[in-house]
C-alpha cells in the first residue's frame, strides 16, 4: 500500500492517485470503446469478479464512471457510463501506448499497437494528444482505434457522448 | 499482483505493464528533474528503502535507468540516470498532470499544478506533448516546469541528456 497523494501539490501525483492504477487503466480503455456491462467488461479483461467490482465501485466514488440501471429480463442490472473526466483520459491512454510502440515491443518481434486514426483527416496518428497529420485535437468524438485483436483492422469511433 | 502484461497486443496494457506503476511515475518525475541519488530520491518521494530500492532494480533492468558509479568519500556510491526511454515517458506524467489540473483540484480549491514551460517560446502549456502556444513538441530538450513547491516560481529546465 501507498499513501494517499489526492491530496499533494503535485498535480502528476493527484492525476496518477486518481487514475494511475493499471486496472483502472484497462477499464478506462474498454469504457471509452463502449463497453458498459460488468460481464464484457470481466470477459474483455480477464479480470477477477472482486477485483472488476471493487475498481468500478472506486471509479463511480471518483466520477469517473456514471451508474444506470437497465433490464435484463426481470432482473435490473446497472451499466457503466464514461463521464467527461473519463474520456479526458484519452491522452494518458494515448501516452502509454506511443511510448509502449517504441520502448516496449511484444517479445516475439511482432509490430502490434493500438493505431490511433484521426477521423478529422483520416490519417493514422504518430501521437496521442493531438493529431500528428493535421494537428485535430484527439478526442474521444475525434479519434477511431483499431486494436491488434481486430481482425479486419477497421477503425472503430471511440464512444460518443451518451 | 495482477497478472504480467509485458506481452500483451494491445500497446497500452504493455506501456502500463511497463511504467504504469505509481512509484514509478514519480521517480520518473525526479529523474527528469534531474535528481540522480538514493538518499535525495527518498527524501524527494518520503518513499520507504526496500521500496525505492525494488523500483529502482526493476527500472535499470527494463531500461529505465542506468547506474553510474560515483566517489562519496571512500565509498563507491551509483547514481540512476535517466535513458531515451525515460525521457519519452515524459508526455505520459505530462498528460497525468493536465488531466488532474481540470478534474482532481486538491481539496482546499487551491489551484496548484506544475506548470509546463516551453522552451522554444517562454509560453505556458495547457498541452502536455506538444506546446500548445507554438506547437513545439515537448521533450526533456524543450521543457520546464515550475512545481508547486518551488517558492520563486522560477522554471526549472528538465534534465539534459547526460
Amino acid at each position: 500500500m501507498r499513501a494517499d497523494w489526492s491530496q499533494q501539490r503535485c498535480s502528476m501525483a493527484r492525476g496518477i492517485d486518481a487514475i494511475g492504477d493499471p486496472w483502472v487503466l484497462l477499464i478506462l480503455r474498454e469504457s471509452l470503446s463502449g463497453v458498459r456491462r460488468f460481464d464484457d467488461l470481466r470477459e474483455k479483461l480477464g479480470i477477477a469478479d472482486n477485483i472488476l467490482a471493487d475498481r468500478l465501485k472506486r471509479m463511480v466514488q471518483a466520477g469517473l464512471l456514471a451508474k444506470q440501471p437497465y433490464q435484463d429480463g426481470r432482473r435490473t442490472r446497472h451499466a457503466y457510463h464514461p463521464t467527461e473526466a473519463a474520456r479526458d483520459a484519452l491522452p494518458v491512454l494515448h501516452a502509454f501506448s506511443v511510448w509502449s510502440t517504441k520502448h516496449a515491443p511484444t517479445a516475439n518481434g511482432v509490430e502490434q499497437h493500438v493505431v490511433i486514426v484521426c477521423r478529422s483527416c483520416g490519417a493514422e496518428s504518430a501521437t496521442g494528444e493531438s493529431c500528428s497529420s493535421c494537428g485535430e485535437r484527439l478526442t474521444t468524438a475525434t479519434t477511431a482505434w483499431v486494436k491488434p485483436s481486430s481482425p479486419d483492422r477497421v477503425p472503430v469511433p471511440l464512444a460518443a457522448d451518451d
